[in-house]
């Protein structure tokens, strides 16, 4: 099946195409101005984003919503990510960590929504970690330079694509949405 | 005349009565729980909330967005201050300003309306200063301590009242906010 991703960010659609194919899902990434939807949690962002797009985009789609969250800044940047990323950026992140507990994690919100749905379906993936002492890498985008995975030492920078997918927040997130997708569409439409 | 100024931080109700009461114009405080609007800019926070509040505030009212926006950091905090301080705090903009360049400006977007008008009146006021070596000063709240005015030696913390009100981004906002109510309003309604 033929799945569209709603995004402007084309790492997010590589992603999820590298998550989803090997499940027979085809990823199109597909781009539609929208206004900025923030809330206070990564799930009523991706609803009302997902909502807002109803009728504007043909067929089955979803959005994500992902923000990292650091233990020892109360949860900072967390859902206002994106904009801590064009702002601070990475050097900020890690200036406000200085001699301060690393602790941290991903988390990623997918809507997914198809016509005849009365509202979207949504699904989380968490990725615990911890925030590097320097940035490493030049793949991935955002913070993935300075993030490292559980269990890994490498960033989401370094690691390749496929390891970064089997891991990552958006990559959980994705692999449930699979499942649910397997497991509740009718025999005909899979 | 009697305005609700609709807000749950008792600080900005007191800097706006500080403001407005020698004008002739008493605030009131009401506080109504509405839900987090985030948007681009304080323009866009101030007038959606000052919409959802239509028909929930009876009479007159404003509400108001505000922002310190940091030239060295791209702006950070700006429209997402509130969120700052409650994550970072003063000790983590501080930490992020080691060594750079401290200009900085408040910014405040005031909206309001009143029974009859089909949007709300936005007024901006803007305070350029700097940010200080360290966190100064009791009074005011959010970044104050660390927000040093133009021309001033002191933060907005360590001023009076009556004095920061008469520099800062609020109080210009809420000056023009009453030089305009003065000269759109009929005079038997002054």
């Amino acid at each position: 099946m033929k799945l569209r991703m709603v995004t402007g960010n084309a790492h997010k659609a590589e992603e999820a195409q590298a998550a989803l194919q090997p499940l027979g899902i085809d990823v199109v990434q597909h781009h539609v101005p929208h206004p900025e939807v923030q809330a206070d949690t990564l799930e009523e962002v991706a609803r009302e984003r997902a909502l807002w797009l109803r009728g504007k985009v043909p067929g089955a789609y979803f959005v994500d919503d992902a923000g990292l969250f650091v233990e020892a800044l109360r949860g900072f940047p967390g859902v206002y990510s994106a904009y801590v990323q064009r702002t601070i950026g990475n050097a900020g992140l890690l200036r406000l960590l200085d001699g301060e507990p690393r602790a941290a994690r991903f988390e990623c919100c997918i809507a997914y929504l198809e016509p005849g749905m009365s509202a979207p379906f949504l699904l989380k993936g968490v990725c615990p970690g911890s925030i590097a002492s320097a940035p490493a890498g030049a793949g991935g985008f955002g913070f993935d330079p300075v993030f490292v995975p559980e269990g890994e030492t490498l960033t989401f920078a370094e690691l390749p694509l496929a390891r970064k997918t089997a891991l990552s927040h958006r990559g959980r997130a994705l692999g449930k949405l699979a499942a649910w997708l397997e497991g509740n569409r009718p025999a005909g439409n899979r």
